[in-house]
């Protein structure tokens, strides 16, 4: 799906919206060279950016700490062929500022699993964009 | 979430299974350099690839056609924190044998969307992990 003359292009306001109705979304990214994705839950920040909790540790922090990452949530309903999908790409970084620390203790994203040493990353949103399918295909 | 600790890693048969629940996953490949996802709605080929089709001059025919891509599925539930998430990563081609295309006519996806010059497209499943996430953390 999702042929250019198909779908609808969301504007900026619009994908934020959306995003903020779903609590999961996937990071994307390379590691080892390859494609790499993994669903994580997150919040957004005030600014737009995507905020997630893991652990310092990770494979994941490892991977994007500093380096340019998409995040992607949807929503679809096959029995109706619609949904939407909105992708944020920018450069991911972990956040080390101990009052931002603090806030995000606060207001931030709660990891959905226990974590050894917590840290929150942070996708900056350089790049939204995001496509509204409308089932117009099933219903001819 | 997804800490090493924190989630069961499921075998090839529980994968399988799994991606034969949901209709949608999610193209991670690269574009311009940069990561980029694309959800599209698909089906399993009997030898486990993973088979979409799409229009054959779109931009995602030209980023994968021949290169190693990450095909991602998954169903999570806010409400307890719970699910799974399964990546198969392989090879991208489009399919040319006229043999194959007419079978995939037949038994393969259709596309949600009309497509204009439609061609089938195959992700070799040359591996594929996957992880459940039982909700416990939600539970304590």
């Amino acid at each position: 799906m999702f042929h250019n003359d198909a779908f609808r292009v969301l504007d900026g306001q619009e994908c934020r919206r959306l995003l903020g109705r779903v609590s999961v979304g996937r990071v994307v990214y390379t590691r080892h060279a390859l494609p790499a994705v993994l669903p994580v839950n997150f919040t957004l920040d005030p600014d737009g950016s995507v905020l997630l909790c893991t652990s310092r540790g990770s494979d994941l922090v490892r991977a994007v700490d500093g380096v340019v990452v998409a995040f992607e949530a949807d929503e679809f309903d096959a029995a109706t062929r619609s949904g939407w999908s909105v992708v944020v790409t920018g450069r991911a970084t972990t956040v080390t500022d101990p009052a931002e620390q603090a806030r995000l203790s606060q207001a931030g994203p709660a990891s959905w699993m226990p974590l050894r040493d917590p840290v929150f990353v942070r996708i900056a949103s350089e790049m939204v964009t995001g496509r509204e399918l409308a089932g117009a295909h099933a219903l001819r």
